[in-house]
């Protein structure tokens, strides 16, 4: 038995476990990763409140050190910050089909809660383009009058709906699932939405009255082109392009000078006040510029007796609420991850599950929409240097003074101006140069995007995101249905076998065939996997009598990246033992895990195989084949 | 860089493929895996001709060997099946509800098709009682009235469908889809199925009169419990329960003494002759005993007219079709594979969808339903010595015969002896000790059986398939998203490094930590393998300084198992890169596959990470480090 050979080992069994520890491992790996409760063991109980406190408003952890140095750039984010939101906020209500003064109160509201309960320090939370169009979209499917009450009370209920759901699936741990929408996929979703987003702009841009409902590239551009004669408005469009050239040009700026990010963080709230003086004076809207006209002055009235709790439109909210809730939730997740990973923060997703969804469950009860982290705030908020939340509460405090005094001021600020805000954030979210390097790195990734992409450009938001998931996950079966085996050689002048693809000079053993098996053996490849070593076996023996090398008698399988085995695996196994009996062939078996030696063992395949065959590494079992021979 | 440490060698990138060769390569993999035109090569056009005659009809490969000599093993074998076959159809067309020549119409004209087309040597063709029970549910649930002539219509229009549907995936080798359903989940299916045909048996078996129309436990024993007081049919009782007995018996004895196989092979047709003649002298029909009546003589007349290729019933009859004729290729399949694994044969997926799918088309038009390869009846022809296809047209013959001459003598055959055949057949698929094994061997697989078993008992075939499908998927998805890693260390006396788990004696080295990620890198596992490498880190850095060991200054990561990544995980990398830098730890890699270098390399991580800390083997990493240490 081997034990001549100075360095064989035998393949070791991990102490088996109980179902129970198996079962208990498993439930804490999936939803309990980042083992939340380490912290409390051993803690006195007044110890454990402040914890718990702690946990779920990571303010008052962080608020503890915090000081008047910090507040100061706070301050400045929380006012630059501000100053971008009041116009997007106006901006993006319109792309809900709600009044502007929802857009404000939503700005108001939940960056409060956000800045309590969240544990990025740099997002700034408030409503957003994608999801804001998303609602608009879903919510004009089910009532098409959007000036009705009742489509305002659907736009709540959906939120509250959204808010439960993002809050029940962080209070459920299933945080894990918003992984499932690959970063490609989400790259080649938001790029979408950003096309789909500023052709719906052209109305604005243009003047359009009568315009599609749709939101597919097709619909759209069909719209723009038959109101072309006379349907456009050439004073809206002097006013919307002229602003759009200005906005651009201040985005050219704040990226050639870093330092100049201020620049284009102040362009919209500029744009706006230049534009509603000019249209003020000009009494342009006389002439056809469609303008605000009026916003609600005053704080958030309540909304929670709005909601539907029952009634016909239930149903639609909470199908509305879980969509746009996922997507907004991912999209916040994302954008907190890319900045944490930046400064080198840890983000816990369940807990910034917890604290979205509870600012969107409050959020339903004030006359807010759903809101969630912005890519475009949020980034200004960074470079303007903000430390903590704070800087939410400065930019909701702000935006509460301007609900309290100066909402009228915006009666006559052009929609146009609007429309050329939202352009010049929206087309700010394609990133050609992510796109290209999918291309190069990983095609599948690549087809992954541009299925989310194409589909939300020529069909809707839901289609694209289904599409994008679809891909992704056929990647991960087409991997584990049609894994890779790789022929093993020897590198010269060392003890290690490598794939003699990806290593030319490793040179193969006379009489035995190494074969490497990289993936995990289940029901949807075994099969594949048993025929795929024997197609390798014969046509390897075909050659070697050609060339006159003595004929295979030892197959090696080398199991390293074998993590797990089914039992149609064993199965398989067991069929390649016996057909490798009828060709005088033995099986040999390299390094297993402990998972797949645990089931070899459940199974008695290592009685059938023979313990004495399996070997934990190539190099052992080449030798003791060497030295034995026939014996084995 | 290394070259004084003798074994030290580069890990090397594959010669680049182009786009188009790795596509080629992809596809052929999924496709044509089986490399099915090797044959072709560097043949006459003649040559080619008889090949492809002989790859389409292996009856035209096998059939020049043939000798008397194997016929008369054909012959034995093929009447055999043929006694078994005939009650077993009459009993089957039952399920389906239909007339019962129907049965014996599938079982001459399929037979004949399969032995020509089909690659399995050992499968007998014919109506089997999972797919006729699942055609008559779902007939039933279109058209009540199974007496009417839209039914017989639907059935053939599904069974033509089916075929399509089977002829379809073979011609486009997408024979793969079918290892989507994984051996776990069948079994569970299939008991089920068997419990299920069972308790609708004890409908004939107790000669109840109104019986429900569902499938399920619940209704189903409902029904039989309130007709208890006067629906039961004491005379049909003692019928059915006596040759239930005798049935169990025979099975019993060829159990027990294998070369009696065909005790239990003729019991069923003995059982048949005995049952009709006692019910004629008896005139037991006139009390109540339920009799078949009927049976038209004959051979099969044409229904190709009959098929609906529009109309109401088109779609209904696309979706039956497809659902059974999926089932039944699974079932047919796995049979075939079972008996060409114990006589090491191949089973050409491709080409078995081919051969059932064209004897589904050519049934519809020729008034049968849908058939495929029947386990009991391969059984009996596996062990009765079958040779070749033959067997089958033995059969096919010998049914032929019956249709023509003796059908109108199974006028007083007693359905209850029909019920007791079915219920002996059935009960033989439940196989509890593998169901046994299952538990012992994997729970996800028991799991995914008891669902599909459970799925199918208490609500319909439908549900349970699609349980035991999602379960068996979400298995794979679980392992991709909670990948394993494992902590490594040196096996004494070895350059050997191994999981100290299942290695307790492996040793870690001073200043290092190896991990090894168990899994490829995608997007739904990229960003938890970074932070449980972090944690990891950190938990193990606290331990190695409260033991005090130096603390750990390089983490290297062993990547073999790691046979894929996407961009998502190479952003995790570059994250992770950058957080092991601001705690002042070097990343190194181990022995990167093919795939992971190249897009290592186009996503220039290796320029980032330094080609120097990338090696092919921990031994060599280890070594490097402990010879250059800080220079590295």
């Amino acid at each position: 038995m081997g034990d001549e050979i100075p360095f064989f080992h035998k393949v070791e069994v991990p102490p088996k476990q109980t179902l129970f520890q198996e079962f208990k491992h498993n439930v804490k790996e999936i939803f309990f990763s980042d083992n939340p409760l380490s912290k409390f063991k051993n803690r006195s109980g007044s110890r454990k409140f402040v914890l718990g406190l702690q946990a779920i408003f990571p303010i008052f952890e962080w608020g503890r050190g915090y000081n008047l140095k910090t507040f100061r750039y706070d301050f400045i984010a929380g006012l630059t910050i501000a100053s971008l939101c009041i116009p997007q906020d106006i901006a993006y209500a319109r792309l809900t089909n709600l009044d502007p003064q929802y857009g404000l109160y939503t700005s108001f509201v939940t960056p409060l809660v956000y800045a309590f309960m969240g544990s990025s320090r740099d997002i700034a939370v408030g409503p957003v383009s994608v999801v804001s169009l998303l609602l608009g979209t879903m919510l004009k499917e089910e009532i098409s009058d959007f000036k009705s009450h009742e489509y305002l009370r659907l736009a709540f209920t959906a939120t509250f709906f959204a808010g439960i759901t993002q809050m029940a699936l962080g209070v459920l741990r299933l945080g894990f699932l918003i992984d499932f929408i690959s970063h490609a996929a989400i790259m080649g979703f938001v790029a979408g939405a950003a096309i789909s987003i500023t052709l719906q702009q052209l109305k604005g841009l243009l003047g359009i009255k009568n315009f599609t409902k749709k939101a597919d590239i097709v619909s759209v551009m069909r719209s723009v082109w038959s109101a072309m004669p006379h349907g456009w408005n050439w004073q809206t469009i002097v006013i919307g392009v002229a602003f759009l050239v200005f906005l651009l040009i201040t985005k050219y700026i704040a990226r050639k000078n870093k330092k100049l990010f201020w620049v284009s963080a102040v362009a919209p709230m500029v744009s706006v006040i230049l534009s509603t003086f000019f249209v003020y004076i000009t009494r342009a809207d006389k002439k056809g510029v469609s303008i605000v006209r009026h916003i609600e002055k005053g704080v958030n009235p309540s909304s929670a007796s709005e909601i539907f709790f029952s009634g016909k439109y239930l149903g639609a909210g909470i199908r509305i609420g879980v969509v746009a809730g996922m997507v907004a939730l991912t999209e916040g997740v994302a954008i907190g991850r890319t900045f944490a990973a930046i400064k080198d923060y840890s983000l816990d997703g369940n807990k910034e599950m917890l604290a979205m969804g509870t600012m969107n469950i409050i959020g339903s009860m004030t006359s807010c929409y759903i809101a969630t982290g912005s890519f475009s705030r949020s980034a200004v908020n960074f470079m303007a240097g903000c430390k903590t939340a704070v800087s939410n509460i400065v930019m909701s405090i702000v935006v509460l003074l301007t609900l309290i005094l100066i909402t009228p001021l915006f009666k006559y600020t052009p929609n146009a101006v609007l429309s050329s805000i939202i352009i010049v954030v929206v087309l700010g979210l394609v990133n050609i140069d992510v796109v290209l390097l999918l291309w190069k790195i990983d095609k599948f990734d690549f087809v992954a995007c541009m299925g989310a992409f194409f589909g939300v450009i020529f069909k809707s938001f839901e289609i694209g995101l289904l599409v994008a998931v679809v891909i992704s996950f056929a990647k991960i079966l087409l991997q584990v249905t049609r894994p890779k085996t790789a022929v093993l050689g020897k590198v010269p002048g060392t003890s290690v076998y490598r794939n003699i693809q990806q290593y030319p000079e490793a040179t193969q053993i006379q009489g035995m065939l190494i074969i490497r098996v990289d993936s995990a053996i289940y029901f949807s490849n075994s099969n594949y996997i048993k025929e795929r070593i024997l197609r390798c076996l014969a046509d390897e023996d075909v050659q070697r009598i050609e060339n006159e090398f003595p004929r295979i008698q030892y197959l090696i399988v080398e199991m390293s990246p074998v993590i797990d085995i089914d039992t149609s695996g064993i199965h398989a196994f067991e069929e390649l033992y016996k057909s490798l009996q009828k060709r005088e062939v033995q099986l040999v078996l390299s390094n297993p895990g402990p998972i797949v030696m645990e089931k070899f063992q459940a199974s008695k395949l290592t009685d059938l195989i023979g313990e004495n065959k399996i070997f934990p590494s190539v190099a052992d079992a080449v030798a003791t084949i060497c030295t034995k021979g026939q014996e084995l």
